[in-house]
C-alpha cells in the first residue's frame, strides 16, 4: 500500500469503524509512518486521529513530529494527557522537545509530571549542549555481576518494555560502579547456570557525561558498536546512547561544518522564515562588506598602477578568485580531515609540507597557462610575465593559509570550521591584490 | 589502562609468556584496539602478533587497518591462512577489501576460497558502488513462518555467531520472499508456543538491491532502525544493512557534498601524495582560470568608463565577493537541506520564493549601508547610489542563482552539490560586474 493509500484507509475508518478496526492499522505502521500520515491528514480528521491513539502510541508519535505540530498536539490533549505521555517519553527525547518549548509551559509540564521523571528531565537539560550528558538516555538494564544467566534473563524479560535496545547488559557493583558489559548474543550462548562475572567482559569501552557528541560519535564509529555507556567522573553509570542518536549528531555535525564552511548562518532549513533567514546570514555578509572596502582601498592605494596599465585590471577578478578557491580547497581538506583522525605537531608540520608542494604545483601550471594567454590577449611579455608570476605566488599563499589557519584553530581548540570559506577567501583576495599590484608597480616602467 | 600501557603487556607477553597470555589480553580488546596496538608496534613484534592471534580475532582485525597494512598482513600470512580468513569475514567488508585490492591478487585469493563464498563476494561486487547491494552482508537469520518462538529461538542460538546482530529474524516465505519480521525483544516477551506467523510484524520496511546508499541512510536514520533487509525485484531476501555501515556512509555522503560545495577535489585526506592532491585540483582550477578570464574581458569592455571614474574600480571586489557569497549561503542551505527532506514543485517555488524576500531584505540593507560609506569616502551622491542600488541588484540575483541552480539540478536528477560554490562564485562574479558596470555606464555623466 502507499502512503496515499493508508491515508484512505485512516481516514475511512476513522468516519465509520470504530477504534478497533482504527488500531489495526496503526499497529502496522512505525511511528515515523504515523508522524506522517498524521501531518498529512485533513484537519478536521486530526482530533480525533489523536483521540484513537494509546498514550503509548502517541509517546510514540510525538517525537517524530516537528516543533510546532508537537506543541499543537501537545495543546490539543491538554496538560493531563501531556504529562502521561512525558513521563513515558524516552528521556533524551523529552529533554529535546522541551529544550524548543516556551520555559512557562515546561515549567506547568513538569510541575504534573512524575517526581521522579522530572528529577531527571532537569539533571538531564543541566548538561552542556553538545555533549554525551544533554543526548544519552536512561532506558538501560543493569544487573549486579553475582546474578547466574537465568537471572540475568529473567530481569531482562521484566524490563524489555523499558530497554531501548536489547544488545547489550551492563553489569554494575555495590557502588552503582560500571564492571562490565555482556551482549546479548553471549547471554544466548551461556549456560543458565553460569555467573555474569565470569563471562562478562569487563574492559568496558565508556564514554563520560561532559564528552562533546562529535567525540562519542567517532568512538561509537570506530568501534560499530549500537550503544555506548556513559559515566561520571567515578565511574558510575548514568546512561547510555545509542547509535540512531549518533546518526542524527553525524548529520547535524556535518551540517554546521557545511554552514560555518560557507558562512551561511546557523541552523537555516527550509521551513524557516525569511526575515529570521535573512538576519541570520547578514552579520557575515556585512563583515564581508567592510572587509571588501579593505580591497577597495588597497585599489585605491595603486590606482595610479592601475591608470598607466588599465589592462592590469582585467585580471585582476580572476587572480583574486583563483587564490581565494585554492584557500577554500585547502580549508575543506583539513576541517573535514580532522574529523576522522587527530594530529599532532610533526603531522601538522607533514600536512603544511604536502600543501606547499600542492601550491607550488598547481601555481608553477596555472602561472604558466596565464602568462601565455596573457601574452596572446594583450601581446606584452611583461604583462605576461607579472600576470603569471603573481598567481604562482598568491596560490602558494593561498594553499598556505588555507592550511595554517584552520591548523592553528584547531591548536587552540577553536572549531576549525569557523576559519569559513568566506573568511579565507577574503583574506586571500586582500593578500592576491598587495602581491599581484606590488609585483606590477615593480615593472611599471617596462608594462607602460 | 592506557594504550601505552597496554602495548608494554603484549610485548611483554610476546617475549616472555606464551600464546596463552597473550590471549588473556586479546580477549579483552576490541577490533579497533587490536588494529591500533597492530600498527603501533615494534615491526620486530608484528610476526609473533599475528603469528599468536587465531583466525576469529584475524578477521575482526583485518577490516579495521587501512589499505596498506591489510595488504602486509595478507602477504605475511600468506594465501592459505589469508583465504580461510576471508572466507569468515563478513561479505560487506571483504568486497571492500578486495575492490582496493589488485585484480590479479584479488582472482588468486578468490580461486582458493570455498566456492560457496567466492560466489557471493562475486555477486555483492558486481552491484554498482554505492548502491544497497553494495553495502549489504548476508549475516541474517532467517525462518519460516510455521516455527514456534521456540523454534525460532533454537535457530538463533544455533547461528548466533553468524548473525551480525540479534536484533531482527526474518520470516519469509517458501519462495525465500521476505513476509515478515520480528525483534528479539518481542520474541523474549511471547510464549515459546506462540507461532511466528501470529505475532510477526508483517509491514516490514525494506530497501531494494538498487537502492542509492544515500536513500538507505535517509530510510534507517528515519525509522531509527538497527538494520533493514534488503531485497531482490521480487522481494525475495538477499542481505541486510546494519546502522554501522550507514555511519560510515553518511560520513562519506556528507564529506562528498562539502568537496563538490568547496571544488576540493575528490577523496584528497592527510595520507594523499601532493602531487596527486594537487592533480586532483587542478581541473577545477583551470576551469576557474579561464571563467576568471570572462570577468576580464567584460572589465576590459567596460575599461572606458573604469578609465573616466577610476574609484568605480575600488567596489568592484566588494560587490563581486558578497554576491558570489550570498550565492554560497543559499546553495549550502539548499544542498543541506535536500539531504533530509524531498520538494516537490509546489515547495521548490515556496522556497524560491522565500529566498527572494532574503535577497530582498539582505540586499536593502548592505546597499543602503554601502551607499553611506561611498558617499562619504567618494563625496559623490551619484556614486553611492550607483554602488547602493548595484549591490541591492546583484545581491538578490546572487540569492536567486545560488537557490535555483541546485534545484533545477535537482529536477534534472543530477547532484546539486555539483554546481559547487566556486561555480555559483563565478556566476555571480559575471553577472555581478554586468550589472555594476551597466548601471555606471547609464550614469557616467553625472559621476564625471
Amino acid at each position: 500500500m502507499t502512503e496515499e493509500e493508508v491515508r484512505l484507509v485512516i481516514i475511512q475508518s476513522l468516519r465509520d469503524g470504530g477504534r478497533k478496526s482504527f488500531q489495526d492499522i496503526m499497529s502496522e505502521l512505525q511511528p515515523y509512518d504515523m508522524a506522517y500520515q498524521y501531518t498529512h491528514l485533513p484537519s478536521k480528521n486530526k482530533n480525533k486521529f489523536l483521540l484513537y491513539l494509546t498514550i503509548e502510541q502517541l509517546t510514540d508519535l510525538i517525537p517524530e513530529l516537528n516543533q510546532e505540530e508537537q506543541l499543537e498536539v501537545l495543546h490539543k490533549l491538554g496538560v493531563e494527557k501531556s504529562t502521561k505521555i512525558l513521563d513515558l517519553m524516552e528521556n533524551d527525547k523529552l529533554a529535546s522537545i522541551l529544550s524548543t518549548l516556551d520555559p512557562e509551559i515546561v515549567d506547568e509540564l513538569i510541575s504534573e509530571m512524575k517526581k521522579e521523571e522530572s528529577e531527571i528531565v532537569h539533571i538531564l537539560m543541566n548538561y552542556t549542549p553538545e555533549t554525551a550528558g544533554r543526548i544519552m538516555n536512561n532506558r538501560f538494564v543493569w544487573i549486579p555481576q553475582h546474578y547466574t544467566v537465568r537471572e540475568a534473563v529473567d530481569k531482562l524479560k521484566a524490563f524489555a518494555e523499558l530497554a531501548e535496545y536489547l544488545n547489550y547488559l551492563y553489569i554494575i557493583d555495590e557502588e552503582k560502579k560500571l564492571v562490565g558489559v555482556i551482549s546479548y548474543k553471549d547471554l544466548l550462548l551461556s549456560d543458565l547456570q553460569d555467573k555474569i562475572g565470569d563471562i562478562m567482559y569487563s574492559r568496558v569501552v565508556t564514554v563520560d557525561v561532559n564528552t562533546d557528541q562529535e567525540e562519542v560519535a567517532k568512538i561509537i564509529g570506530r568501534y560499530d558498536f549500537v550503544s555506548i555507556p556513559v559515566v561520571e567522573d567515578d565511574h558510575t553509570l548514568v546512561g547510555i546512547i545509542t547509535v540512531d542518536d549518533i546518526l542524527d549528531v553525524i548529520i547535524q555535525e556535518a551540517n554546521e561544518d557545511i554552514e560555518k564552511l560557507s558562512a551561511s548562518g546557523k541552523a537555516i532549513d527550509f521551513n524557516t522564515k525569511s526575515y529570521i533567514a535573512a538576519f541570520r546570514r547578514l552579520p557575515w555578509l556585512i563583515l564581508l562588506l567592510f572587509i571588501g572596502l579593505i580591497s577597495g582601498s588597497i585599489i585605491d592605494g595603486f590606482s595610479s598602477t592601475i591608470e598607466q596599465v588599465i589592462a592590469l585590471s582585467f585580471f585582476m577578478p580572476m587572480i583574486a578568485g583563483m587564490t581565494g578557491n585554492t584557500g577554500t580547497q585547502s580549508l575543506a581538506v583539513v576541517v573535514r580531515g580532522l574529523i576522522s583522525q587527530d594530529l599532532n605537531f610533526k603531522q601538522s608540520l607533514k600536512l603544511v609540507m604536502r600543501e606547499l608542494w600542492v601550491g607550488i604545483i598547481i601555481g608553477a601550471i596555472c602561472g604558466f597557462l596565464i602568462s601565455i594567454i596573457a601574452y596572446f590577449w594583450q601581446g606584452s611579455f611583461t604583462l605576461g610575465l607579472v600576470v603569471g608570476s603573481s598567481l604562482l605566488i598568491t596560490l602558494i599563499i593561498g594553499t598556505l593559509t588555507g592550511t595554517i589557519i584552520p591548523l592553528l584553530l584547531y591548536k587552540l581548540n577553536v572549531d576549525p570550521a569557523i576559519a569559513s570559506g568566506p573568511l579565507i577567501t577574503t583574506i586571500n583576495d586582500i593578500l592576491s591584490l598587495l602581491i599581484y599590484f606590488g609585483i606590477a608597480s615593480a615593472f611599471i616602467a617596462q608594462l607602460t
